[in-house]
């Protein structure tokens, strides 16, 4: 059968480093590569009385097709917690989705043409790309820096015709970088100048290790920023569940996408996620999920200073889920891969997250998932991996 | 704010109906509008014996990122469930989705480009229109009968660079039909031969009020046939929880393009839903289902018999949730809908079930979540409207 698909599919290949990162989830491999949060964080007993009511009190309406904007009382509570911060909310600028992917999704159709501009960061989350690119935009990389990309460089000339600029402020998948302040302000400036809307996706904005929050790019331009938020982190990723908060207007489009899209996101889900936030729950459990991935980015910082070699640079994160390494330029990271993985570790290369031109030499490192002594000897055998490319040798080392 | 707005996004218009339907939510309408399935048939305890079973003994991986192809013992149980009827299915042949609906979404995306010609039954499911149109196919409609649509109205010149046909063979929504089986043979033949794809959707072949199932169109043509199943007729829709069944190689992309929509379908409702089937709990759950829905749909039938004037004509569904009924040619239905929520009483009329010519004497009339007194009353009341409108009196008689 020769199915007859569309250009955009046609488009689609297979990824290599998914095929080679298939042997991470073998127990000995002791992997960076997830984006995962840490299970240790889930919130099981929460889960279990959350259920548990639902199913007593609300069964029907848990079980039942619901509102294709989401659950409405769920939408009041993130509409009153977003206001808490000072730019105000309205439950009806709330639509809830099947995690934050499918936001991007949904801005994808409701904002992309073939050819439509699209800029973003450098580098950026590999997720969104995938979403983007099925409606064929036309990118432009911003060029960034070790904070974030720089304002100064969205001159009239890139703007013109853009559909909108894709960013992540606050520990940027997969950087894990964090945009300052007066960055966000200037960013903002231009947003509002020229009426370039901006995608906020923000799934990290919980996890900064100090407890502290910069203002995010929708308190600076509430008219332009379309803002993501997510309980992926927070609470547990196998609910599938995020929310848009963006103006009415475009709210309004995104809802009748998104109910082409699967109707509604689980009535089922949101209940028993409304339970447990309603509760205050996130008060006690996010400074939990700091303090871990703090002390685990720690490790991993401590880690990389003991055991990699010259030459071999990384950022220092105050907070998510991730560091980013830059090796030599003589270095190519999906080729260390297939050599990490024959010593079982393993990271994602740098390379997928550049929508444009590539940077070979850079990796992702996750350490929320491993416990501080797997993280210095995973390290450990990075270093001496790298250290062995630098020095020319492809013998394979003893694992000692 | 101007949001820059895709072509697709520009296209969409908000539904009058829609609007008009809302009151339908109000207690004292007599609602047949809905395509809910009955509450009564919701599945609470299995619920809540599965839901603290899942989180005592699977809570890590029912709450963690799960594969976008879904949790493998469950591709495992349907694949199982659907080898029985003949056609052997492999696990690796099914992905699960956020509801039919998703699958829906999916397909068009791999499936159709600008101007692809798509194949849609008369009337049909408006769920499936609105995934699609965001695609910008061109539909042809197939012309159908009381019994479906009619194969050998399928040319070659109609086939002819079809992407695929869409068609429900089971009780369809919105009327309640059911294809016969030399119709089936007929239209697999043709997909056979031609190698046109055709997307069988399928929610309601479990609902056959005998317990009868007709053989599939997949089973008839496996490779041709991409199949959609549901969890939302049989357990529950709030779960949003169905799936694809097609070849390996539609799977394969479908499931980079799943990837990219949402990641993959929450994997705790797939863990609750698995404890639920793999139990064997659907063998004793839907007979109570069908039972349930035979005795409402007699009911209806009933009354549309005793209260609907000549020149009214409705099918007699043997299974599913829904009974089309053709008013006169001079009637048009969604005059009447604004007429009978006056009278709280409501439906949903035919025309958006209509890819192209809209047939505007129709209606679709839910009788699965109305108590029989209800239904009775709720047909009188239309049954009195209708013969007011065709007595050319526009008067508002008293309801006693």
């Amino acid at each position: 059968m020769q199915w007859p698909f569309s250009r955009r599919a046609n488009a689609l290949t297979s990824s290599a480093i998914r095929e080679i990162l298939k042997v991470t989830e073998q127990p000995d491999v002791i992997s960076f590569a997830g984006g995962l949060p840490s299970a240790a964080t889930f919130p099981v007993e929460a889960m279990q009385v959350a259920t548990r009511k639902v199913l007593e009190e609300h069964a029907e309406s848990a079980l039942q097709y619901g509102p294709s904007e989401g659950l409405g009382k769920l939408r009041e509570w993130i509409a009153a917690e977003y206001s808490r911060d000072g730019a105000e909310v309205r439950p009806s600028q709330v639509l809830l989705t099947t995690g934050s992917q499918q936001a991007l999704d949904l801005i994808a159709k409701a904002l992309i043409d073939p050819g439509s501009r699209v800029l973003v960061e450098t580098p950026t989350y590999l997720g969104a790309l995938q979403a983007f690119s099925l409606f064929e935009p036309e990118y432009v990389s911003v060029a960034s820096d070790d904070q974030g990309l720089l304002p100064e460089t969205l001159t009239p000339e890139v703007i013109e015709g853009a559909r909108f600029l894709y960013a992540l402020p606050n520990f940027q998948n997969p950087t894990g970088r964090r945009l300052p302040l007066s960055r966000r302000e200037a960013l903002a400036a231009i947003a509002r100048e020229h009426d370039l809307p901006i995608v906020e996706d923000d799934p990290y904005g919980d996890l900064d290790y100090q407890g502290e929050r910069l203002a995010s790019l929708r308190s600076l331009a509430p008219k332009q920023v379309i803002h993501l938020g997510s309980f992926s982190k927070v609470l547990a990723p196998g609910l599938r569940l995020g929310y848009v908060i963006a103006d009415d207007a475009l709210i309004a489009k995104l809802v009748q996408i998104k109910q082409a899209a699967d109707l509604h996101t689980p009535s089922f889900t949101q209940q028993v996620v409304y339970e447990i936030v309603s509760q205050g729950f996130l008060k006690g459990h996010i400074p939990e999920i700091r303090t871990l991935y703090a002390e685990r980015c720690q490790a991993m910082l401590a880690a990389l200073e003991k055991h990699m070699p010259e030459g071999v640079h990384w950022n220092r994160p105050e907070g998510g889920m991730f560091i980013w390494v830059t090796l030599p330029e003589s270095l190519d990271s999906t080729e260390l891969l297939t050599e990490a993985i024959r010593e079982r570790v393993a990271f994602v290369p740098g390379a997928p997250f550049y929508a444009t031109a590539p940077q070979a030499n850079t990796l992702r490192l996750s350490f929320v998932t491993v416990e501080p002594a797997r993280i210095e000897e995973g390290v450990r055998r990075l270093g001496r991996l790298v250290a062995r490319q630098l020095g020319g040798t492809s013998e394979h080392l003893p694992l000692v």
